[in-house]
C-alpha cells in the first residue's frame, strides 16, 4: 500500500529563516530569494510531489522496470508523471541561470532534493542524474553542445545518464577499457560496455544523453587517459532534430534489492556517435563537477528516504494499540511505549541533522565564490554522503522494528525503504571511496586546517548555547564541547599518520565522528536558534527534544569512533 | 548461485578444548563427552550442513514455500533434505535422554543450532521449532502426551510449531483471543486465528503439532487465563494411526523480506481438537521453556546467518582485484584494502564474539542445576538475542558493502543473507522484549546482583590477562577494565531508575552493552587461552587480531552507550 508523503515544510522554513539565519536574497543567481519565497518554493516542491510522485513509489517497486526488445519500459504512470515533473518546471528549477534554468539558491536546491528522493526515489535518480550532467555541461561543454545537448536537458525534453562504470573498473576508474576513437568529421567513435548506469534507458522522455568516460588512442594509462563524451541514444541532426538510434544498446538491466522503479542498465556502444566535452584527457576533472552534484545528491536522497520510513512508522505506531503503556492512560497507542518512542526519536533526531547539513552544504556552495568557503564545502561533500547514506540504513532498519512482525511482510510497504536505501553507501563512491577522498585529498593534504575550522564555527555555537540558562542548552553545550575535542584529537591522529594504512584503516570510521558531530552541530545551531525567541510553542518543545535526544543517543558515538581511529590499523 | 559453506569446525575444537577449558564428559545426560569427541559431532553436523542444507538456501529464495488448495508446498529438495536430517539423527541429537534423545551438551547444541542456520536458516526454523517443543513437552507434558506426540517429534516423524501470535496479541499475550472449550472426552475444541506461524504448514513430514496458547472458559483476564494445548494437523488414533485431518486451516502464507524457505502461515482454527499441556492457567509458564530455547537459538542463527554472509565476502574480496593496494604488491586483491580488511575484521571479530558466547550460555544452562549458575544463564538469554540478531544486521550489511556495487544485485546472492537476518530482531520477542525482560525480570528485579556476579568473573580475565607480557594482552585488559568500569556504573544507573520510564526507555541501549563487553570478554579469554600456549600458529595469530580489532573497534561502543543509559529516558 502506497503510504502518504507528508512534505517537511516547517523544518526547512525553520532552517531557511531561523536556524542558519540565511542571507538568500544574496544567494541565487536568479534572483532575489527570501527565506519565505525559499520556503514557498519547497512548499510547491512538496504538493506536487505527495500527489504526483509518492503514489507510484508502491508500483516502481511492484511492477519494476522491464526490457523488452531492447527498449526498457517504465512501471505504469512514470510517464505521465515525468510529464507533469517537467510541465511544472521541476528539472529548469535545478539548473543555474546561465544554463536557462531558474539559479536558485543551493540551500533551497536541497530541500527539492530531498522532497523528490522521498516521495519516490526511483523517480527522483532520473532528476539527480540530469542535473548532475546539467551541472557539468554548464561547467565544461562548448557552446556547440550547450546547444544541442544542455537546452534539452533543461527543459527536460531529454534526461541525462553517468556511464564511469565497467565489469572491471568499478571502484578503480583508471581501469576503465571503454575507447573513443577521433573520425574525420570531429566526432568519436565510442566502443565498449557499461555497467550499473542508472536510467540507462527509458521509455518517459524522447531522448538520452549519455556521459561517457573512454579513454583516446595513445592516452595514458590509468585514469590521465580518460576523456568525457556525450553520447545521445537517437542521433541529432544539425538542426537539433532526432534521427536515427545510435549504436549504443541495452544488453539487460539489473534484478536488484531495491530501487526497482529505477532501470539499471548495462549498455553496449559499438562504434556509437559521441562528441568531447572539454580537453583530451580531462575526462575525470569533468565527471568529478557531475559527481560532487550527485554525492550532495546522495545526502539529500539519504535524508528523503529516511524521512519517508520515518514517516510510516510515526502512522503506524500512533494507530496501533498493543499492550497496557507505562505511566501513560489506557488506549495510549504503542508509539508511547518506551522503547518504540526511542526508535521514533532516533530516527527524527538523525533526519533532522543531515537535512540540516544538507541546507547548511547547499549554502556553502552558494557562498563559495564570495567568502572562500569552497574548501570546506568539498569537505563537507564526502562527510554529507558517507555518514547520511550510512544512517539511513540503521534508520530504515528501525522503521521496520517499529512495525514489528508487520514490518517483515513486503505488503506493509516498510520493507522497500530498507531495501531502497541500502545501495546509497555503494554509488556515487562507496563510503570508502568518501573517506579516502576525506582523508587522502583533505585532511592529510591541509594538516587538518579545514577541519579545525569548522571545529572552530562549532566551538563558537557552544558558546552561544553557554548564553542560555536552559537545561537542553547546558547538556548540549557540555556533550558538543567534549565531542569536538574528542574530533580535534582524532583529526590530530590522522594527520600524524599521514598517507598510509593506519590512516586508512580508520577513515570510515574517521568520517562517521565528522558526520555524527556536524549533525549534533546543527542540533545546537537549533537550540540556540529555539532559545532566541520569545515564547516556545510545540514545534519549539519538538525540536529541543529531538536535539537532546540526539545529545544523548547519538553524539556519544564520537567519542567510541574517536578511540578506534586513535588505534590505526589493526595488524 | 549458492555459496560453499564451510562449518566453524576449527573454532568449536578451540572453544571447547581450550578457551573454556569445558569439562564436558560431566554435561550432558546422554554419556560422556570429550572436547574432542565434541567437536567431532560438531564436524559431522557441518558436512551433513555443507552438502546436503547449504545447496538448497538460494533455491529456498527463489522459489520460496507456496500455498496450493489449502497445502503448503515447499520448494524443491525440501523434503529429501529433511528426510535425510532426520536419518541422520539430527533431530534426535537435539532431545535429551529423558525424551529419548542424545542427551547432548548444551555447548555442542550451540553448535550444531549454529550449524543449521549457517547452512539454511530458512530450513534450520523446521528444527529450530521442533527441538523448542520437544524441549517444552519434555518438562511439562503428561505421559500419554509425551507418548502420542513427543516420541514423534524426537523421531523426526512430524515437526512442531509454536502459535502465539494474533493479529491483536503480538507483543502483548495477554490480548489473546483464540479458546480451548472442554469436551467430554476429555479433549479440548480450539478455536481462533493465529497469525505468523513459522513452518505452520509444509509437506516434507506426515504431520505436524501445533503448540497453541488459547484462553479457557471461565479464565481470568490476560496473560494468566491462558492455558497450552498441542494440536496436531492430522489426528492420530489411540494406536498411533494417523486419521483425518483435524479442523486447522492454512488460510495464507505471508510474503516477506527474506526466509522465503520458510513458510510463515496463518492458520484459522475451528473447533479443531487439542489435549491440554500441563495446567489450565499455567500456558504462559509452559510456553516460556520453548521461547528460552528459542530465543538462545536466536543467538545461534544470528551467528550462522552472519558467518555465511561473511565467508561470501572473504570468498569475494580476496579473488577480486581493483585498483592498486597501499603497500602491498601489484595483484594483490581488494581483502587488502584497509577499509574492505576493516569490515572483514569486524564481521569476524563480531561473529567470534557471539558464537563463543553461544557456547558459553549453552554450557551455563548444563551447570545450572550443579553449580547454581541458572540465573545467570536466564540473564544472558535475552543478551544473547537481542545483542546478536542486531549485530547480525550489520555484519550482513557489511557483507554487501564488501562486494560493492555487485552486492546490491540479487544474483550475486549476498543480498539474500541481509534480508533474512533483518526478521532476527523481531520474532521470538523483539529486541525492546528482551531488554525489558532483561531489565524487569533480572537486573532491577536482583538490584543488579547477576550482572555484578558476571563482572566479577569478567574482572578475574583482566587479572589472568595482565599476567602476560603481551601488546594484545595489555590493551585488552586496559580496555575490558574500562569497559566493566563503565558496565557497572550503567548497571546502577538501570538498578537506581527502578521500574520506571527512565530505565524502560535505556533497555535496549543497556542490552546492546551488555551483549558487546560480554563479546570482549569472550576474546579477552581467547587472548588468554592463546597466550598460554607454548608457540603460535597462524591461528592463533588470526584469534590475537581478532580481538584486538574487536576491543578497538567494537568494544568502546561500551562507553557510548553507558553515556546514553545514564541520561535516563530523554523527555
Amino acid at each position: 500500500m502506497a503510504s502518504d508523503y507528508i512534505p517537511p515544510v516547517a523544518d526547512y522554513a525553520f532552517l531557511f529563516g531561523e536556524a542558519f539565519g540565511l542571507d538568500l536574497v544574496a544567494r541565487g543567481t536568479g534572483g532575489a530569494f527570501s527565506a519565505e519565497d525559499a520556503t514557498e518554493i519547497v512548499a510547491g516542491a512538496g504538493e506536487f510531489a505527495a500527489s504526483v510522485l509518492a503514489p507510484l513509489e508502491v508500483i516502481g517497486d511492484r511492477e519494476g522496470a522491464r526490457l523488452e526488445d531492447g527498449q526498457v519500459r517504465m512501471p505504469d504512470g512514470f510517464a505521465e508523471a515525468y510529464r507533469a515533473f517537467v510541465e511544472a518546471g521541476w528539472i529548469t528549477a535545478e539548473a543555474p541561470e546561465s544554463a536557462g534554468g531558474d539559479g536558485l539558491p543551493g540551500s533551497i536546491r536541497a530541500g527539492l532534493g530531498e522532497i523528490w528522493n522521498g516521495s519516490n526515489a526511483a523517480f527522483a535518480l532520473c532528476w539527480l542524474l540530469t542535473a548532475g550532467q546539467i551541472h557539468a555541461l554548464d561547467a565544461i561543454a562548448s557552446e556547440e553542445i550547450r546547444e544541442t545537448y544542455l537546452t534539452k536537458l533543461v527543459s527536460g525534453e531529454w534526461t541525462g545518464t553517468m556511464n564511469l562504470t565497467e565489469p572491471e573498473a568499478g571502484t578503480d576508474l583508471g581501469a576503465i577499457r571503454t575507447v573513443g576513437m577521433p573520425r574525420a568529421d570531429g566526432s568519436w567513435g565510442i566502443s565498449g560496455q557499461k555497467i550499473f548506469i542508472t536510467w540507462g534507458d527509458h521509455d518517459v522522455a524522447e531522448n538520452i544523453v549519455h556521459l561517457v568516460l573512454a579513454r583516446t588512442p595513445d592516452a595514458p594509462a590509468g585514469a590521465k587517459g580518460l576523456s568525457l563524451f556525450v553520447v545521445p541514444k537517437l542521433l541529432v541532426g544539425d538542426d537539433g532534430t532526432l534521427g536515427d538510434r545510435n549504436a549504443v544498446t541495452t544488453v539487460a538491466i539489473e534484478h536488484k534489492l531495491g530501487i526497482h522503479g529505477s532501470p539499471t542498465c548495462v549498455l553496449a556502444y559499438e562504434d556509437a556517435t559521441g562528441y568531447l566535452v572539454g580537453e583530451v584527457g580531462s575526462g575525470l576533472a569533468g565527471m568529478f563537477v557531475m559527481m560532487n552534484s550527485a554525492r550532495a545528491g546522495m545526502g539529500f536522497q539519504a535524508t528523503g528516504i529516511s524521512d519517508r520510513a520515518y514517516q510510516q512508522a510515526v502512522e503506524y505506531a500512533g494507530g496501533r494499540l498493543q499492550g497496557s503503556v507505562l505511566d501513560r492512560p489506557a488506549g495510549t497507542p504503542i508509539a508511547e511505549h518506551p522503547d518504540v518512542r526511542r526508535l521514533l526519536l532516533s530516527m527524527q533526531s538523525r533526519i533532522f541533522a543531515m537535512r540540516a547539513l544538507g541546507v547548511y552544504l547547499g549554502d556553502l556552495f552558494d557562498r563559495a565564490d564570495t567568502d572562500g568557503t569552497l574548501a570546506l564545502a568539498e569537505f563537507l561533500v564526502p562527510v554529507l554522503k558517507g555518514w547520511a547514506t550510512e544512517d539511513a540504513i540503521a534508520i530504515t532498519s528501525d522503521a521496520i522494528q517499529v512495525h514489528g512482525g508487520m514490518g517483515y511482510i513486503e505488503e506493509t510497504g516498510i520493507a522497500q525503504h530498507y531495501r531502497d536505501a541500502r545501495i546509497m553507501t555503494i554509488y556515487e563512491g562507496t563510503t570508502a571511496i568518501q573517506s579516502n577522498d576525506l582523508i587522502g585529498r583533505k585532511v592529510v593534504r591541509d594538516g587538518g586546517a579545514t577541519a579545525e575550522s569548522l571545529f572552530v564555527e562549532m566551538t563558537a555555537t557552544v558558546a552561544a548555547l553557554r548564553e542560555h540558562d536552559d537545561a537542553v542548552a547546558t547538556r548540549m553545550a557540555e556533550r558538543l564541547e567534549r565531542s569536538i575535542a574528542a574530533a580535534r584529537a582524532a583529526t590530530a591522529s590522522v594527520v600524524g599518520f599521514g598517507q598510509t594504512r593506519d590512516a586508512y584503516g580508520v577513515s570510515v570510521p574517521y568520517l562517521m565522528l565528522l558526520g555524527t558531530l556536524a549533525g549534533g552541530w546543527m542540533h545546537a545551531l537549533a537550540v540556540a536558534a529555539v532559545l532566541g525567541h520569545d515564547g516556545a510553542d510545540e514545534a519549539d518543545a519538538a525540536r529541543l527534544r529531538a536535539a537532546d535526544f540526539y545529545a544523548a543517543h547519538h553524539l556519544p558515538r564520537v567519542h567510541m569512533l574517536a578511540e578506534t581511529v586513535a588505534a590505526g590499523e589493526v595488524v
